[in-house]
């Protein structure tokens, strides 16, 4: 394996997790900055490109995991690696977002649901969707028509 | 930080990277198994309601790490956070794959581009896809124009 090493921060609204939007319909639409450590700025070289990237982080302050515990999209219990609970057993995070502008190592980006001062592991870019027609998304699509309802 | 453990194993047909299929147009069609180890089996309860698995797994046969590398989709240079490469400071990797069917603890997907014996840190389900009409693909759109030209 690895010892994770933090590139960078991110730089967020949210100093702790009640005031992250969730649950059914929750908007991610924060902005923020991934403020990425100076000796790595070169590895950003044409991330400008890219509407979107991939944010691979640290749930920090997450303590233990639960294999099957119940998400504030729902009602019910479902198990760790179908939901985005922050208590898994390799405690990290992943968030789609928009990249709006850099200044040097600092991406300025909308859509972030981290917390202040979170840890970045890696940074991609988000190159492909899945086609619509093939995208199902189990209890999540389940909670929501019953949410409608 | 956390010291990474693995949750499970993927078999992949792959015994080599020179076997992988890279560069443009390169497709993902290879079938594997994502074997998750039998004490997380409970937390896989609901994940076949999902066609789509984002899979966060291992470079563990990658060493050390370039900031700026020469892709096998270009011929010119881009910062590793601009790419998939596998040299990166934190040598991880991600695959969206299709799921197509559950045995126990043992998930059967389309796409795999691991390397036989890859450890995985997590599965996630794919939930929503970015607006096709808001995605922007960088230096790999330039690099598709050139090469159909």
């Amino acid at each position: 394996m690895f010892s994770p090493e933090p590139i960078g921060h991110i730089r967020s609204p949210y100093q702790n997790t009640q005031q992250v939007p969730k649950g059914l319909g929750a908007q991610h639409e924060a902005e923020g900055i991934l403020d990425v450590l100076p000796q790595y700025e070169v590895g950003l070289t044409d991330i400008e490109g890219f509407s979107h990237l991939i944010v691979i982080w640290v749930f920090d302050r997450a303590g233990g995991f639960e294999l099957l515990g119940t998400p504030p999209s729902d009602n019910r219990p479902h198990g760790v690696f179908a939901t985005r609970s922050p208590r898994r057993p390799n405690p990290i995070g992943l968030t789609v977002v928009e990249l709006i502008r850099r200044e040097g190592s600092r991406l300025h980006v909308r859509g972030v649901d981290m917390l202040d001062g979170t840890p970045i592991l890696d940074l991609k870019p988000y190159l492909s969707n899945i086609p619509a027609e093939k995208l199902r998304r189990g209890w999540l699509a389940e909670a929501e028509q019953r949410h409608k309802a």
